[in-house]
């Protein structure tokens, strides 16, 4: 195999109390990506969107990425990629992490699956630091692995796959730029012992919920003390959202990545569709454009097209 | 039925990274409890050990519980209770929980088991605050229901049963006291958002691991860097019997709730031997007395004998 086209997913991290760790995977929007191997040890980036995205290497996202997988292999071989970004940068919903790890991905698939899942969420780690700056996995995991994941440790990388019952997401993403170095800066450097417990706890009972696929124990577990409070207020209308989508059935939610999406769950594709509605209606007041997403959590990551 | 005689097993809360909601639950040591119906809305105590524990219903823990039973129902009748006590009191292993789990589970079963779980962890709570002067349930709760429990939430109750594959925890007792208050006051109030991020990573991988049976990852969940780097000091050689624990084949392991008890899981009774001999070796180099328990994890929680 020479070349191959991906369609890398959208994904949710810091999922309520679990910041930092959990993430899932969304089945769309996600971004198309051809990837072929050259006999040069070199890389090339081709983007066929509007989103001015820088096209050296060492600056791309997936260009990083794949440089990571070339330092790997001991072959005088290279990539062109062709990425069709259709996941808005900045959006919150994982859009670097896509091109990452379906960089990898695609490249792992060309050169005989040699790498194993935490190598392969390893190396799109490093395309994501191109963006992020910090050395994070969250949406990248998901994105690799599909389904629910915890990121437990990134050095070592221990990526663990976490059942799940049917879940839905209703993603709202306000059409506004939330710079995720502010959305860092201003959380709490320490945190009150007894708020951790709280949540530690939740996150422990949340994973219970989804390994016995109990909604109530997952909707009873859907809180943060710790991170929401803070961020949510970069967020218009947060508040109004969570609540409506609540009043229209959700499980729960929270903010997605570092925002400025909010995502919310639900048992069925019903009810998701009623909690886009309901998200609507507090938009469509707030004079701010926005897109609204519904998906099933995708079992599959990065797929073949 | 007028009359009924219990075995309450001690417990293990605190489980590492679970501090204040993970606790699970031992076949041995246990107490011996005999509870009676009498018609008259009273709570008698009497003590067949030599702890020299409170008569006084109102303080002492199991007359304590009953008292709380006594105010939820209307019937004009009351309980003696006969106490063995052979969970030694701040040993760390739950003994005042057991007296409370154990005196209301027996009240329950004389009632004809009017009340659920919830509330006879909630019941038997009030008789442990009257030993800990704190609400919590992390005790108690593996104690009324068995097996491995992860409190949610205390207010209102939110008591979750984990599975768990075959476990045994090895204990050793140092006949040491700690005072619970004292291990309480020397936590810190704040902690770093980071570490507290590891530890919940932590929590929800270890709850994975339980539910999916997963040795390896249980053991690479029992880590715990905010409570045990604190408290371990109050206890004499806790680095050693970690050490040796560990090099005898423990999964893991920390303090055992406040201390000065100190638990190590293994998958069989003879790594847990062995362990046993580990913690020995280290122990009779100390001058201190000591008793080591081998037991596994019990699915059952307080028994009719």
């Amino acid at each position: 195999m020479q070349e191959i086209t991906v369609l890398s997913p959208a994904t949710v991290a810091n999922v309520v109390c679990g910041f930092d760790c959990l993430g899932f995977c969304l089945e769309e929007p996600n971004d198309l990506m051809t990837v072929r191997l050259v006999d040069k040890k070199t890389v090339k980036i081709k983007h066929l969107d509007d989103y001015n995205l820088p096209l050296e290497p060492e600056k791309n996202v997936a260009g990083k990425a794949l440089l990571a997988v070339l330092e790997r292999i001991e072959e005088n071989i290279g990539f062109e990629v062709e990425i069709t970004k259709r996941i808005m940068p900045g959006s919150g919903v994982g859009s670097s992490a896509a091109s990452a790890a379906g960089a990898v991905v695609a490249a792992n698939k060309l050169l005989g699956e040699r790498f194993s899942q935490n190598e392969l969420v390893e190396l799109a780690m490093y395309g994501e630091m191109v963006a992020s700056g910090a050395k994070h996995a969250d949406n990248i995991a998901p994105c690799v692995l599909g389904g629910f994941t915890l990121v437990r440790s990134v050095e070592p990388m221990d990526v663990i796959q976490i059942d799940y019952p049917t879940l839905f997401a209703t993603i709202i993403h306000p059409q506004i730029e939330i710079k995720t170095s502010y959305a860092r800066e201003i959380l709490p450097k320490e945190v009150p012992l007894k708020s951790a417990i709280r949540q530690w706890s939740d996150v422990g009972s949340l994973i219970a919920g989804l390994q016995k696929g109990d909604y109530d124990l997952i909707a009873r577990s859907l809180q943060d003390f710790i991170i929401e409070p803070v961020r949510k207020k970069l967020i218009p209308s947060f508040d109004e959202v969570k609540t409506a989508s609540m009043k229209a059935g959700a499980l729960g939610g929270s903010i997605s990545g570092a925002g400025p999406s909010i995502f919310m769950f639900s048992k069925d594709l019903e009810t998701a569709n009623q909690i886009k509605d309901a998200m609507n209606g507090v938009y469509s007041q707030t004079g701010i454009d926005f897109k609204i997403y519904v998906s099933p959590i995708s079992s599959k990551g990065v797929v073949k097209q």
